[in-house]
């Protein structure tokens, strides 16, 4: 079993120069832009790490683990388009800097070399990985569009909310373990513990995101508490709030949520969110969001030893306050 | 051998009911606006027809027609965006009516439902079918960026603008005969072949285009003649012009271009056509690729007969006057 620095040091090695330095010029250097910001590497270390769970060689899982990378990364230059969002990670997103229509289209070029990154694997494996990545990929774009959809609609409701948010962000963590797992050469019975592990790891984690925005401490989280609530964003928390609250609390969160003045928007949607006791129900439905995600990771069919890091990886997105 | 109507009525009657009614309908309906526009088709009867010419199952080869069918119309959903473009074919283009982040959005699931439908074939030619695919795909992209790059030069080459449009609309046509013939179990040198095929028809086609939107007839072409010429479009003519033109005939070329009177820029551009013999070369140039492609297609070795319905579309392209 490798370790995790072993792991994202392969796969710097192989990719860390690969820039993009490619003509037009003008079609590469915003691949290049977004290619080369920080990043945690998370669905490349899922990809990796499945595979070397079940044994599989870790050098042959290279290339679909930095196609995950590419295709998250065009999402992310798409969905900044769309979001109109003007700064990522700290530096100007793609658009911003090169305009919409050079980010659409390096959008696009992205998602062609995730697939040629994708299929540079034993021949023998591309129809059964390309099924489960067309299948992600179509529930992506799916769940981006349930998320613009739900910024205009009053009555989301929970279980909604939560399959926009295992579209938008789970399936693609499911995605990256299961097609580790399969190049290994894992039955389907573990390929499928191992997707469902990650659709949970995926759900705790995005559910986290929220509960950080609101709950967070500023310095941890590295941005101001309470942009979610100035928004008016639909998350887990509002969804909650505004599904249990009821006459004059109804009331006062509709009135708050018109607010002008920020500090007591933010201030009261909080208090209400104590009051109401979607904080502590929303700390719950994360333990149980991790519980079963380890149980479908105890499930899965080898030994328990070599478990241990994705185990840790959970643990880590649980207990995370940053 | 099956006739044209055979083939389009088979891929009529898989095809022409999938209408996309899928949900979020938000993401579906646009996917299902640009697909039920009547179109030619033409990449893929390509498709089949080069399945049928090397003997294959045509059955066989409807689903990757579809993706052709697909990711062209994806191609043009996403063009119309970035080209600003309100209408196609008479109708209102899919970000004019949905909104541009919908026309993105609905772009990429087309691109993803292309490549599912691609790989919806035997097994064992789904790696060498996508390989040429993203090829193509990412020479697509490219082409596109070219196109974008020389409206903002002055100096654009002869060489650079067949680039361009070999990579935007030639490689989609030869990638479809290409995939066709692979299905059918057509050796390397006969796909080259046909493939060679496409490229020179794409070029044909495009020139044929720029050649008609100048020297056409308003009635046939069912559009004003001259658009080009008041956009000041890098065509194939424009392109020529510039480089043929000395002295005297620059000067006025290049008062032409910012001329206000409309008829009279149309009019004033179309005698220096004429007098540098843009026209004539242009005629010249489009008699050549024409016959590179019919060469192409007669050194197929399969029996002459058989070539007969592609030699006609070559001819109907090459003679078409809308």
């Amino acid at each position: 079993m490798q370790s995790t620095e072993t792991l994202l040091s392969l796969y710097e090695q192989k990719f860390g120069n690969n820039n993009f330095s490619l003509n037009p010029s003008g079609l590469y250097e915003p691949v290049k832009h977004i290619m080369s910001m920080k990043g945690k590497k998370i669905r490349p270390l899922l990809l990796m790490m499945s595979s070397d769970l079940f044994g599989g060689n870790v050098e042959q899982a290279l290339n679909p683990a930095f196609a995950m990378e590419l295709f998250h990364n065009f999402t992310l230059v798409h969905d900044d388009i769309m979001d109109n969002a003007d700064i990522r990670r700290g530096i100007p997103t793609v658009h911003k800097l090169f305009g919409i229509n050079t980010g659409i289209l390096a959008g696009d070029v992205m998602l062609a070399y995730a697939y040629k990154y994708l299929i540079d694997i034993p021949v023998q494996t591309i129809p059964e990985v390309l099924r489960i990545f067309n299948k992600t990929a179509i529930e992506i774009f799916e769940g981006q569009q349930m998320d613009m959809d739900f910024e205009k609609r009053e009555d989301v409701s929970e279980t909604e909310y939560l399959k926009m948010i295992e579209y938008k962000t789970s399936v693609l963590l499911a995605c990256s373990l299961q097609i580790g797992a399969l190049l290994a050469g894992a039955n389907n019975a573990n390929q499928k513990k191992i997707y469902d592990f990650g659709i949970n790891l995926g759900l705790a984690f995005q559910i986290k995101d929220d509960y950080l925005d609101t709950f967070g401490e500023s310095e941890k989280v590295g941005k101001r508490i309470g942009g979610d609530i100035l928004q008016n964003k639909k998350t887990y928390l509002l969804i909650s709030a505004l599904h249990k609250a009821k006459g004059k609390q109804l009331n006062e969160l509709r009135a708050l949520l018109q607010h002008e003045n920020e500090e007591e928007k933010i201030a009261g949607v909080k208090n209400l969110f104590n009051a109401l006791g979607v904080k502590v129900d929303t700390e719950k439905r994360m333990d149980e969001l991790y519980a079963t995600a380890r149980e479908s990771l105890q499930s899965v069919d080898v030994k328990a030893e070599q478990k241990a890091r994705l185990l840790k990886l959970a643990q880590d997105v649980h207990r995370r306050d940053f």
